[in-house]
Parts: C-alpha cells; structure tokens; sequence
C-alpha cells in the first residue's frame, strides 16, 4: 500500500506558534502577580481556566484571550487595574495579528511531499486565524483542503479521508502532537509521523500507550520517510 | 433547471440569534452607562469596537466577548469595576452555551425540503459554537455538508458549490441577510430566496441594488416555492 494522502498539522508543525503563546503566558504572570492575591500561583490559575472553559470556549487565541481576562479578574479578585487588561487585550490582538514564522524547510519539503502526494491540512483553533495563517504563509496553494476543526479524533480524520476518498492506510498524518496528530490517526487504522517541537502546551501532552510511530527529528526528513514507505 | 442544493443560513433563519445578542447589548449599555465619560454613547462605541475588530476577529460570541471588554475599559478610561466586568464574561458565556431556539416550522420544511433536494448549512461566526448549535439542534442530519466560513462572499459561495459538484443555476441559498445570504449567491448566477428575520445586526445592512428575488414572509413557503420553480 502507498500513502496517497498526506495530512500536515499546523501550528508547531509548518510554522512557530507555541513560543508565542509561552511569552504571552509569561507576561501574564509579571502583569498579575503584583495584583494578585498572597499565595495564589498565577501560571497554575491562567492554565486551569483554560481548561475549564476548553469544552465551551474551543481552541485558539479569541479563547486565550478570554481566558486572561478572566483569570486576571479570579486571580486579583476583580482589582486588576484597567490597563493591565488593556495590556491583555493588545497581546491577544497581536497574537492574532503576528506574521506567520515558518519553521525551517517546511516550504521546500511541501513541494516535494506535493511532487507525488495529495496534501491536506488539518488544524484546531480559531477559523479566521488559521486562515489568515495559511493564506498569508504563501503555502495554501499546495493543500487540496484546509480543514479548521473543533477537535482531532478518529472520527474527525475518518469524516476527512472519507470527504477526501482515500483508505485509512493511504492516509499519513504528520504533527508535532502525539495526542492531537498520531493516537487518533492510529486508531482508525492509517499512519503518522511525529515530528516534536521543542515544547508542548499542557493539555496537548499524552501518553503514547502501547502504540509504535515514527519520529522524526525535523521536518525535512518527510520526503524520504515517505519514500522508504 | 430545477433547483439540486438548497443553502440554509443558520442564525436568524433557522433559529433565533440576533435577540439574544440584542439584549446582552442592551445589559451592556446599563451595565457601562454609570461608569461611562459624560457624554459618551455606549452603544455607539459597542457597536464601532465590533467593526473595528472585524477583520481580526471575525464573527462570532467570542468576538463579541472580547469587543465588549475593550469597549468597556475605553468608554470608561479604565474605571469599569471587575464586577462588571466579570458579568461581561458571564453574558458571553451564556451566549455559548445557551440552548438553540428554533424558529417555527424549521424541523418540518427542513424535513420536506431534503426530500427532492441536497442540503448544505452555510453559517459564518465561531467554528465551535456554530457546530454545538448544529449538533444540539437534532437537525444535522439533513445536511450533506455544514460550512462554517469567515465571510460569505461570492468566493465562499462558488467554492462550496464546486465542491459539492453543481452548477450555480442548481443552487438556491435561503437566508435572512440581503448582505451575505441573497446577494453573493445572484452574483455568481445562482437562486436566492429572503427570509427576514424581525432584526438585522447593523454590520449586515445591505441595499439590494438593481437585484431582484424572492422574499417569502416565512420559511414555512419555502417548499411551495421551491416546487414552482
């Protein structure tokens, strides 16, 4: 069996994303800690909301932003100055504003991945900033489908590759989360390619369970990964 | 030719949304009018903030959220009370999460339109919450496909189509917005029928032009029309 069909996440995957969200993070914690309430752990309080208000907020910046506020507010109990959350509100913006910095080789390993495959890209987090990410990083061209989805489970890839007519096996994942790109790939029977970005948000970690995968140091070995397939 | 897809817009045309958001915007005014500078026009500023941030945050509650913060800290030089603020998470929050109300007679004329037609369900706004509404609805079923987009613009439309492989004299959209449901559609050559809803959010006025079409009282008419076409 050839793989037909290969997936590509997004973020940590063709371009930086987490590294941004890690500053934001930090610049939340030297924001509130003055404000906040003796003994409070600012990080631990802005990561449990966000937990909390996954189910309903969904991924992406517009919920992190959310998320801030909130956190800001529960954490100082409400006596968060006005232009500390100025401030929140002007680092969301700028995290859904901020050019598209791609990771090393991704633009030549996607033209020779498109040389003998079809490409899709399957990504969570916000609609319109995925889009703009996509768009104006110059690659959309070599996607068949963009697909901006809710959550990556099986039956989310099973829906894709169905729409997309290909078989479980000629179907090949490749991202930078075990949890979110391999386990659920897996699971409905086609293959995945781990590619680890120097660091994973909380609740994207996972255990890899009793399964086997490929790991690959860098994007750049996907070409002749495929090839050896 | 007779008519093979039919389009449904979501808000406003299958269940109600523009009430919801109509009375948290009027909370909104309560909420900020004693902490406002003299002078100011509450609403007014809401409203400006939301087309401010449209490009950048798109459509949705999430949006909403964040714009009224923000309205909220500038309209009050940062004064707002973290209390307020607070209940401005609270009323977008319940936005999300409140239960979907169905306009009357939608189940049924979905049912009896999905007997000689194809049915899409196009919908602008947050990919999480416009997929709860769907699902929650028990109304998914009929649609061969549900396309949550960033703007309803001829583009959008034509790709749509493409995908589900007809022609654009075989598409009819059913929606309550001159702006994004009736006049894109006519301008790539495809059918479009008008089905107000009793407000439009200010962000979707449109003049009709030199445009004509269907404008049904209810979508109650829409399988009788449909049939005469």
């Amino acid at each position: 069996v050839t793989i037909e069909l290969v997936g590509f996440d997004a973020d940590d995957t063709l371009w930086h994303n987490e590294d941004a969200f890690r500053e934001v993070e930090h610049r939340f914690v030297e924001l509130i800690t003055p404000h906040a309430l003796p003994g409070v752990d600012v990080a631990d309080g802005l990561s449990a909301t966000e937990r909390a208000n996954l189910s309903v907020y969904g991924y992406g910046v517009k919920a992190f932003g959310l998320s801030m506020i909130e956190a800001a507010l529960t954490l100082t109990e409400g006596t968060v100055p006005g232009v500390v959350l100025d401030e929140l509100l002007h680092l969301t913006r700028d995290l859904l504003e901020a050019p598209v910095r791609l990771l090393p080789n991704v633009a030549d390993v996607l033209q020779q991945v498109a040389e003998q495959h079809r490409l899709v890209l399957i990504t969570k987090g916000d609609l319109i900033h995925q889009t703009r990410k996509v768009t104006t990083s110059g690659l959309a061209h070599h996607f068949e489908l963009v697909e901006v989805v809710n959550e990556k489970d099986p039956e989310t890839y099973e829906a894709i590759i169905q729409r997309l007519q290909v078989k479980p096996e000629q179907f090949c994942m490749v991202g930078n989360s075990v949890k979110s790109d391999v386990l659920p790939v897996l699971a409905i029977g086609g293959n995945a390619v781990h590619v680890p970005y120097p660091m994973t948000w909380a609740l994207e970690h996972a255990e890899p369970g009793h399964f086997t995968f490929a790991e690959l140091e860098s994007i750049t070995e996907l070409p002749a990964w495929l090839a050896s397939q």
